[in-house]
Parts: structure tokens; sequence; C-alpha cells
């Protein structure tokens, strides 16, 4: 008799830790658990009391551990299923969020010597501290010549690994001195599970500048960067890399007994979490794009032919599935602005609208604004609050608002935000497009979910369709779809991710599709967009003095 | 033994009206009465319900005669003099807010046949809804090659008398056919008061394109922008033009006994509303710039060169100050633009923190941004909320704000909408000095007395020393500077404005002075500012475009 197999999907995000039970069969998931992480983001101190600067964004290790601890044992209880049933766990992590522990896997933070200090703790995604450390980075590699090549895409980032690791070793050189390894948070978690240094190449490529022909960037580039620096990747890195899909190993006895889970279950090289939604909307194939519509956004599409520049990440091959590129970009900033706006810009009267219907401020506003039609707001904005990804890479460049006069409302500017992040997501998949067609696009998202006035915008501007995730756990699915190729098929799993991925993805039967009239508006002020895009992002410094002058002022 | 003289000003503002009674040799300010007007501006419907178009903005006759008739008696008793001391009365009002009248006076829409035409009550000087017609003028004009005359000065504004009643002619031609005069509304008083159809040469020729020494416009231009215009001058105008500091007439028997007034008081020609800062806050020669901070802004100069362009009315002269051109130009938003702020844009939150500190919201948000130093907040705005009058003349241009993040608070956007309009003010200034130096600034309304902070703000972006009016009727005061010399020397007044402004006026003692290292960083902004001004106004349509995306939605 055929018996049910299940597997474990555990995403952790920027907030909190969820951990899914999925059936192996159809991916219908059984239950789920969360956990907010009870630090959240330290970006103002430390818990015991040490300023941040500004930029900084740390998280507490022990949040990770105890989302391991107490949701994987409340989703299987809930979920009513046996152990030896769940046949894999994978992990998906935000990245490049990046830790340094010693030989015993501890964070250095939870050691009693160095709780006071910023860098013995977690450097989150989003923490832009680290900017000099990337300015000289592509300062170094724009002299070497080297800053067009695919591992480096045109310009780093301030939120990969090397210059936050770098921003470690200039600012508390003991702690980089004592740090066994610095490792992404998701390996650091397989690593504890199953105490194999084997390494996520899904981290690693799209994260640690690796590449699957030519590894780690060279000693020569290193010790030009700083002479400490030459045999970082053999200090402080794993070169044992997995391919995605692969198996890190099995989980060891003691963890086995923590999540109440049989030893030997497999576990999945960790991915990145914005990375698990493209097989988790059941994208197998070029020519439809993923998008994640959440805080931020991510757009990811397969192709057969790499891409990088622009923003734009595409140079690890197999780094999501086998055999393809992945082309990644995304806005750095999505429902974050409407939370700004709605947090600082929404006047008393509106709320107390909002109370006497019965319903909150962002349902209010998007009320509202839906019934405005495309351009009768008469406003415009570049959604670059939380800076720029594409086409320029920096988090230097600010949001901007035009249009306005004394008849703007709240509810046009709400509106006028949710274009221009609509705006920016069609920037991306032009982008994308000079490599490989967008025909069709497939979301999922908490905005994706639950705000069909903003993915009808989204279509109309992209002028394509979009499907929607049946699930509210595409991510923890996806994470789980890699748990089931972790486990693989003689186990009740699969053998590849094509096949996880086609068999296990939820999507809902309706879409979004473009409504011609609006799509010609919004085709005139894409234009517009486009314009400003380059007059700000190119033409013109003035959001990079005005940052300038903010900074003087700290 | 010297018999202490009074006289009276009557300022008319956008919302309400007023009356002061002065100590003519002192300009002391005995008394003031002031009335809202009870239909506000109808900017939406006509009190018998009709709906005004959008741009719209009238206002109700009835109300300035509600003005006249309370507030006169009430500051005359209040200020306990005696009838037979009051030596003259002058009103300054807005304009062009212009009427159709009948031949006895009374406005058509006081008329119940007329009640329920839009076109036959007052249209008021914000009333913008005769672009098109402003549009055509300016069309003509330049088809002629006559747009850069003095006259015109580049190009002519909505906000002018004929682009009003051009509007009257061609939407309700039986209004345009009715109206025995169609006059600014401060002449139609002084027509009421005295029976005398002389005009005030300020409003005639700022408002009306006059110039003393060729008149209104000829036959031929009028013909060519519509054949039933060809004698508009003589049909509906009058040709009478008293300069500034003459006497209308004097109180007729009806009236002397309406306002408690002996007949036979003098009655000055009305001035614009804005022009009477110029002697009202002590201004007698070049090098000195008068500043009216409320809703929006005027900045006043006089010169002996006559200037027009780029939003500057230069071109008339005597036009305020005999023997002087007055150079003008001001924001088309100030006060208005802070107000839109506090209404539409700021939390619940501080509108509760403000509560608590017993504050309002200004106040509150006052004293936030006052925390901050210039360029912190990493903002930059363009004041263009309600258009924009120097260089560009369009209220087709709209604000624009740049420089936002999520770290932005609404004190930092409060404060770069005050420094927005600061620049815009120092753009003006600067426009000016191609004719006249500017030495020292002057000002005086709601802003200039109430908010220190803003007036620090403006005098280091302008780099120049402000020095602000002790009175807070500088408007009334200076009318009542004009009603002293209507009444003459011989009757306790004076002989000319000169004079009268340099016996009247009040300035406080302390003034403020440029702080050097923030005049240095406001430096640096303007000249963003500048870059942001040219790119938005010429090079780069988009807020012309959105406009008109705006306008076909409605």
């Amino acid at each position: 008799m055929y018996k049910k197999k299940y597997v474990i999907g555990l995403d952790y995000g920027t907030l909190s830790g969820r951990a899914v039970v999925a059936e192996a069969d159809t991916g219908t998931i059984l239950s789920q658990a969360v956990k907010e992480y009870p630090h959240g983001v330290m970006d103002c101190e430390l818990p015991c009391g040490v300023r941040l600067g500004g930029d900084w964004a740390l998280e507490h290790p022990q949040d990770y551990l105890d989302v391991l601890k107490e949701t994987v044992p409340a989703a299987v209880r809930q979920a009513e299923v046996s152990p030896e049933d769940v046949i894999g766990l994978a992990i998906d992590f935000t990245a490049s969020t990046i830790l340094p522990i010693d030989q015993d896997g501890t964070p250095l933070c939870l050691l009693p010597e160095f709780e006071d200090r910023p860098h013995a703790y977690v450097k989150l995604w989003k923490h832009h501290a680290a900017q000099p450390e990337a300015d000289e980075i592509n300062d170094l590699l724009t002299r070497r010549g080297e800053i067009d090549l695919p591992r480096y895409g045109g310009k780093i980032s301030s939120e990969l690994m090397l210059p936050k690791a770098l921003q470690i070793l200039r600012e508390d050189p003991e702690i980089y001195e004592r740090a066994d390894q610095i490792l992404e948070a998701g390996d650091w978690l397989t690593f504890l599970l199953t105490g194999s240094r084997r390494r996520s190449a899904s981290m690693a490529g799209y994260k640690g500048m690796w590449m699957e022909d030519e590894g780690y960037p060279g000693h020569d580039f290193l010790k030009a960067l700083d002479p400490r620096l030459e045999t970082y990747v053999e200090d402080k890195l794993s070169t044992d890399i997995c391919p995605m899909g692969g198996r890190i190993g099995v989980i060891n006895e003691a963890w086995a007994e923590t999540l109440g889970l049989l030893p030997g279950t497999a576990v999945g090289a960790s991915i990145i979490d914005s990375h698990v939604g493209l097989p988790g909307c059941g994208i197998t194939k070029p020519g439809e794009m993923m998008l994640i519509l959440g805080t931020s956004s991510v757009q990811l599409a397969l192709s057969e032919t790499p891409y990088s520049g622009d923003g734009v990440c595409g140079a690890v091959k197999g780094g999501i599935m086998p055999g393809y590129y992945a082309l990644e970009s995304g806005l750095a900033g999505v429902g974050d602005i409407f939370g700004w706006f709605v947090d600082h810009c929404v006047p008393a009267s509106y709320k107390e609208a909002a109370k006497a219907e019965g319903c909150g401020l962002h349902e209010y506003l998007t009320r509202l604004a839906g019934n405005l039609v495309p351009g009768e707001s008469g406003l415009l904005a570049l959604d670059w609050w939380n800076g720029n990804k594409t086409p320029f890479v920096s988090v230097d460049l600010s949001g901007m608002l035009v249009g306005c006069t004394l008849a703007t409302r709240p509810e046009e500017i709400y509106r006028a935000l949710i274009e221009a992040t609509g705006f920016g997501t069609r920037l991306i998949m032009e982008t994308f497009e000079r490599t490989v067609p967008v025909d069709e696009i497939r979301a999922c998202g908490g905005i994706a979910e639950k705000n069909p006035m903003l993915m009808q915008i989204f279509a109309d501007i992209a002028n394509r369709e979009i499907k929607v995730s049946a699930s509210d756990q595409t991510a923890a699915l996806g994470a789980a779809m890699y748990a089931a190729v972790a486990a693989g098929s003689e186990r009740g799993g699969y053998d590849s991710i094509f096949d996880a991925a086609g068999a296990m993805n939820r999507m809902k039967e309706e879409s979004y599709r473009p409504i011609p009239e609006h799509a010609a508006v919004y085709e005139s002020l894409y234009r517009e967009y486009c314009r400003l895009k380059d007059y700000f992002g190119k033409e013109n410094p003035v959001m990079n003095n005005l940052k300038a002058l903010r900074q003087r002022k700290r």
C-alpha cells in the first residue's frame, strides 16, 4: 500500500520564521507554525544597550534557534503525521545574512565576552553599513578592469557577503580573527543539523561571488583589497559547495530528538528565501517570471544564457534550478514604502474614517485609491525610498514624487506609490527581456495574495497576465520541494526540483489580465517614469548630493 | 491746538475683510474689526446648488458689502474717535477679482434672474478656469509678435482681467451683454461709495494691461481676439484712471450714513492688496524688497527702470508709488502648501502629541522642524503645489519632492516645504536683481509675524537681513496711508505716499540675520533647486503631461 510521505519547509524571513508540513505528492500544506524573532531587527542598539550606527541592521541568532525548536515540533504535531513519514527538511533564509561562529558552531555573540560587540552578531541582508567597503571593492574591481566580469555584474552591493565580512575585519579585527567560520545563517543551520560543512550553491553563488567553474575570488584580488584577507576563503569559508536540490546531510541524533524527527532525515541545501518562490510558483522553464511582493520584491526568471549587470544577478548556473541561469532582481522597497506612507503621512481623519468602517488604514486607502483611474491623480513617483537596485544599484538614490497640487489627497499619493513600484517592476522585467522573454508573471507573497487592486495595476503596467499562488506559504512550500528532492524519489520524494515544482505547486485559477485602456495610460506614464529614472539615476546627481549633505549632519 | 486726525484702511483679503482706524500722524492702529465672508470661496457650487467646474473660484459680492457695513462702524466706535476727525478712507483688495454689474452698480448675481449663473458672480483672483482664454491670448500675442511688449511681459496669466472677461463672453454671452461694467471689486466699492467711475491705476495697470502712456490694448488686438470684444474698453471699462495716492471722490450721503462717517470724507483709489504692504513696510526707495508671507506670497521692489518677464510685472510706472516702477512677483503657494501638508499628510500620532502639548499641528511641526539643521533631512522640494509664477508663469506646473527614504519624517517634509518656498523667494529676488539690487528685505503677513523658524530659514537662504513689520495689519495700515494721502496735508494727511509711508510705518526693532554656516549649506541646496527648476520647468514636460492626463479624467 502506498504510504503518504511528508516534507518540512522552513522559511526564515526578516522578522519571523515558520515551518510547514506538506504532502510530498501534492504540495498540500497540512500545518504551519510561525514564530516572530523575539529580538526583531536590531537597528538602534544591542540587547545590552550598545548603540549601533546609522544603516546598521543586525539580528540575534538565538531567535533562529528558537524558531527551529518551536515551530518544527509544533507543525509536525499539528499535521498529525508520524516522524517516520517525514522524509526531509529544507530551509530557506534571507541572504546575505551572515554571522561569525566558533569551532563548535556557536555564534560569537552568544559568548559572554562578545555580547557587547556589534560585529559578533548576525548582519541582516539589509545591513547597509558596509557601503564604504562595497565602494572600496567596486573601486578596486574598476581599477583592475574586472568590475564587468559576470561574477561582479558591473557593481557589487553592500548587501553581499564580502563587504560585510570586510567590515568586520576593518572595524573589529578581533571578531574576524576569532571567527572559525563566517557564513550565511542558512548554512549555519544546516551545519548545526547535520554537522556537515557543505554550503549552499545558491548562497555562495548569489551572495558570495562564487562561481561553479572558478570558485571564489582569487588570492590576488583579496590581497589587494586587504592583505589580511588574502586567505579569507581558506580561513573563513568552506569550498565544499552543494548544488541546488542536493543534500547537505542528515539530521544528527541530538537535533532529531530536539525536533521530534528521526535521525537520518534528509536535510537539503539552504536556499535564498527569495529563490524558493520560483519552484514554489511552479516555474520550471524560461518565459515565466516570478514576482514576490512583500516589504520588498524579488523577480526571478530562468534563462538559458547568463546575464549580469544593471542590478540583475544572473551569472550563477544552477543556482536555483539545475541547468539554468536564474535572472534575479527586485525592488528595494514595496510594502515598506506603503507602510512608511501609512505610518507617517496619513492624517487623523483617515484613521478615524477607517476605524468607523472597521478596517485598517491600508484597506481604507486601497479602497479609495481603487476608485481612481490611471492618470487621475496627476502624480508620478520614483519608488526609490529604500534605494534602487535595477538599474543603478545604489542605496544613495531616494524617493521622488512629482505632480503635487493643493488638491492632492492621501489616497492619490498611496496609489502613485503603488504605481511607482509597478513601473519599477516593469523596468526589471524589460531588463530581463534583453535575455529571455517574459510571457507570464507568477506572483506570490503577502501583497500578491491580499491586494487585488495593486495586482491589477501591476498587470496593467506590465501588460502581462499575472497568476497568483494559491498558497500563502509559497516560500515554505518551495523549501519543502527542495526537502522532497533532498530525500529523493526512492524515499517518496523526487529526483529533481523540476519534478517537485511541477507536482507540488498550487496556483489560483483566476488571474489578473491587463485592461487595455489602463495599459495604454500606463504605457505613457511608464515613459515618463523612465525619463525621470534616467535623470535622477544618472544625469543629475542631486539624490547623491542630498544624501551626502544628510550624512554630514549625522 | 493740534487736533489728531484719523484714517480708515479697509483690507479685503481672500477669506475676510477688515477695517482699521489709524492715527494719521504716527500710523498707530487704534482699532480693527474683521468679518469673514459668509460665503467664503465658492469653488464647488453656487449658493443655489449649481455646480462649478474644476479650477473655478468665485466669491459673493454681498459679502464685501457686509464687511463694509459692519467693520467700518465697529472700528470707528471701538477707536472712540469722532467721525469729523476721520479724514479719509481707502480700500485694498485682491486682484484681479472682477464682477459684472448693472447701471446702478448692482452685481448681476444679485438680480434674481441671474442667481444661478456662475458668470454673474465675482471671479476671485485665483479663479483659474480662464486658462484656455489665457492660452488663446498668449497664442495671439505670440503670433502678432507682441508677447514681449512690456504690457504683456512675455506671458499673461489666467489671473488677469482680460482672460476672465473673455471667459464670460465665451461661456455666457448674455451676462457679458447685460454687464454695464466689468470691473475690479475694489473699484466697484469706490464707485458705490463715491459715485465716481474713476479707476485705480494700480488695478488697471497690473491687472488690466493698461499703460499710462498708451492706455488699454487697442481695438485691433481685441477684435482679433474676438470680434465682439472690439469695443470691450468702451463698453465695459472706464478710461478715467486715477493715479496712486489720488482721490476717487468723497463719500456720498447714503453711504456716509451707513458707515457712520461724514459725507465728504475722502476716498482714495483702491489698491491691490498685495501692493499696500510696500508703503505699509515703510519702503520708499529702491534697494529694499517687500515680502508678504501668507497663503501665497508677494515680493515687491521699487525700481527706476521697468522690467517685465519671467513672471515679474514691472511695467507700470507709478502703479504703487509715483515715479517708480514696482517689480512684482511672488509664490503661488506658501501657507497654502503648509496648510495642505498639515491637513492631508500628518499622522494621527502627531496630532495627539500636539494636543498633549497643548499646541496646534503647525506649531508642533515647527518646533520639530526647528531642531533640524539645513540639509539634515536630505529632502528638496519644488514649491509649485499651486503652480509657478516666476519664472515660468504656469498653473500646469506642480509640486515635487525628492530625497524621500523610509526614515523620512513629517517634520522633515514640513521643513523641506518651507525651504522650497525660501528658494522660490530667493529666485524671485535674484530675478529682481537683474534690474535693481536688493540689500534688505522687509516682511509682513501672518507667517512673517508668527514663524521665526521660517523667517530665519528665509534669511539664511536669501542671505539677506529681513526686518519684520511690527503691525499685524500691515496691509490695512498701508491702505490707511493712501487714505491719508487722499485727504491731503491740508486736512491733516499727507501730500505724497512717500511722506505717509515714512511717517506711518511700524517695523520691529529686532531682525533676522543670516547665519553664515546655514547660508553656505543653503547656497548649495539652492543650486540643486535651480537645476531642478530648470529641468521640470523647461527641459522635461512631465508636469504638463501629468496635468493633461489628470484633466482628461475629470
